[in-house]
C-alpha cells in the first residue's frame, strides 16, 4: 500500500492513499502524479500538492472569476504559471474574452497535465489561447499596457515562482495591465504560511492603488485555507456594481456564486490583522 | 520520532510530529492528549482531532457567537458535549449570559482538558457555570422551555454522539428552548463527510422554522472546512437586526467579526446545493 506526506510545514502534512505513482524530472522540479484514492489525480511539484481533480474547481474558480467578474469588459487575459490549464479553462468561461495567453516556465507541467488530468487542461488546445514556454519574469518585458486582467497562479515561493512574489515582479505586471487592468493573484495560506502570505500582500499593496484579500477552502492546500489577492490602479477593488452580477448568473461554476462574490472580503479578523 | 495521523477517511488524513503522547481510556472512548509541535497540545477521541490550542479558537467562537448574537437577550445557556469547555469560555464573553450548563456524557474529557489544556478548560470553574455529568439525551428529558440557546458541540456522529444527531433528539432540544430560543449545532464537514453533513441539516430542518448554515476553516478537521447549523422556531435566522451588531463591537475575538457575521450564510454554491 502507497502513501504519500505533503509536509505543509516540518511539523504537519496532507497525507493520501495512493493507487499510481508517477515520476519526471524537469529541467526546473520534480513533477509527480499520483492517482490518489480520495482526491482522483493529483499534480505535486517539488514535493507540493499544485491540484487534484476533485477539489481544482475551487482554487482555479476563485482565482479567475472575482478579477474577470469586477473587471467590467475583460478581453485580454493573462495566466502566468498554471500550466495545468484549469485557470485558462475558468478564463474561457467569460464570453467578453478574445485572447488568453498562458505563460508556464515548465514545458513538461503542460505536456503532464494534457495527458493525466484532461478535465483540467482541457481548454489549452482552444484557439482563443496561446501557450508561451516562458519564465513570466522576462515575458512581462516585453508587454507593456496589453491585458485586461492577469492572474497569478504561481507554485510557492520556493523554487522556480520565489522571484514572482516580489515588489518588482508585481511592477512588471501593473505595467503589462492596460486601462482598468486588475491583476488577480493566489496569495498563500494565512494560517501555515503566514509570513508568505504576509509577505506577498505587502508587497502588492506598496505596488497598486487598490487591492482586497480574499480566501477559499481549498482541502488540500495548507490548512484548507487559502487566499487571493487582487489589486488594481484604476478599479476600485472593494466596490460593487450592479452589472457585476449580472455576469455570475450565466456563469457554470461549483464554488463561486453571488454570495461568495457579494461577500469576497468578508475575513476573519486575525487575517485581517495580519494585512493591516 | 513520533507521527500522528488521523486518517478523516480510510483514504485522506492529517498528519503531525508530536513531541509527547498520552493516552486514557474511558468508560466511552479513547482519549488521547498529544503535544504537538504545529499545533500545541491536541485533544483526540477515538482517533479523531477535537481541538488543538493553536486551531481551537476558530471552532469555538464560530459555534458559539452567531446563536449568541442572534438572540435578543441570551440569559441561559446549555452546551451540550464540548468538555473541553472552549465553548463555555466564549458563552461567558456575552455579559447577559446568567448561567451556563455544560451537559458532557465523559467525565474523563473534562478531566484531562483541566489538566492538559487550561486556556481551553479555563472557565469551567466560573461560578455561572454548572457542569453536569451526564447523558445529553437524557438531560434534555428533564429540561422543558428552559434555555435561550443550546449548543451542540459533540464528537462525529459515530460512537458516544450518534443519537445526537437525530431528529428525535433535535425535537428534545426544540423542546428544552424557551421562547426565542435558538440552537447552533456543529454539523460536520460538507466536503470529506458529506453524507454525515447533509443527514444532520435535514434532520434539523424536518424538526425547526427557520435554520441557517454556515461554515468555518478550521485547519485540523476534515478537509479544513467545516460547518455549524443555527436553528430556531421563532427566531427567523437569516433576518439581522442593527442591535445584533451593536454586541460584536464589544466582543474579545479572533476569528469572528461583523463582517464574518453579515456574511454567515454566504456559502459555495456546491454546500448549498446540498442541503436545498
Amino acid at each position: 500500500m502507497i502513501w504519500f506526506t505533503e509536509y505543509q510545514t516540518p511539523n504537519t502534512g496532507l497525507t493520501v492513499k495512493v493507487k499510481e505513482a508517477k515520476t519526471v524530472k524537469s529541467k526546473y522540479q520534480e513533477i509527480l502524479i499520483l492517482d490518489t484514492y480520495e482526491y482522483g489525480k493529483m499534480l505535486v511539484l517539488d514535493g507540493a500538492v499544485q491540484t487534484t481533480e476533485r477539489d481544482e474547481f475551487i482554487y482555479h474558480e476563485m482565482l479567475a472569476h472575482p478579477a474577470l467578474i469586477k473587471h467590467p469588459n475583460p478581453e485580454r487575459v493573462l495566466v502566468i504559471g498554471g500550466g495545468d490549464g484549469g485557470t485558462i479553462r475558468e478564463v474561457l468561461k467569460h464570453p467578453s474574452v478574445k485572447e488568453a495567453h498562458l505563460c508556464e516556465i515548465d514545458e513538461e507541467v503542460i505536456k503532464i497535465s494534457k495527458e493525466y488530468l484532461p478535465t483540467i487542461s482541457c481548454e489549452l488546445n482552444n484557439p482563443k489561447v496561446q501557450v508561451f514556454v516562458e519564465d513570466g519574469n522576462k515575458f512581462l518585458d516585453e508587454r507593456k499596457s496589453y491585458y485586461d486582467v492577469i492572474l497569478l497562479d504561481l507554485s510557492d515561493p520556493v523554487g522556480p515562482a520565489e522571484a514572482l512574489f516580489k515588489r518588482e515582479f508585481y511592477t512588471k505586471v501593473k505595467n503589462a495591465l492596460r486601462e482598468n487592468g486588475i491583476m488577480a493573484a493566489q496569495t498563500e495560506s494565512p494560517f501555515l504560511q503566514e509570513l508568505y502570505f504576509k509577505t506577498a500582500v505587502n508587497e502588492i499593496k506598496q505596488v497598486f492603488k487598490y487591492f482586497g484579500t480574499y480566501l477559499a477552502f481549498i482541502p488540500t492546500y495548507p490548512a484548507g485555507m487559502w487566499s487571493f489577492t487582487l489589486a488594481s490602479d484604476d478599479v476600485d477593488i472593494l466596490k460593487y456594481e450592479e452589472s457585476e452580477f449580472d455576469k455570475i448568473k450565466d456563469l457554470k461554476t461549483k464554488y463561486f456564486c453571488d454570495k461568495i462574490y457579494t461577500s469576497l472580503f468578508s475575513i476573519p479578523k486575525f487575517v485581517s490583522d495580519l494585512i493591516k
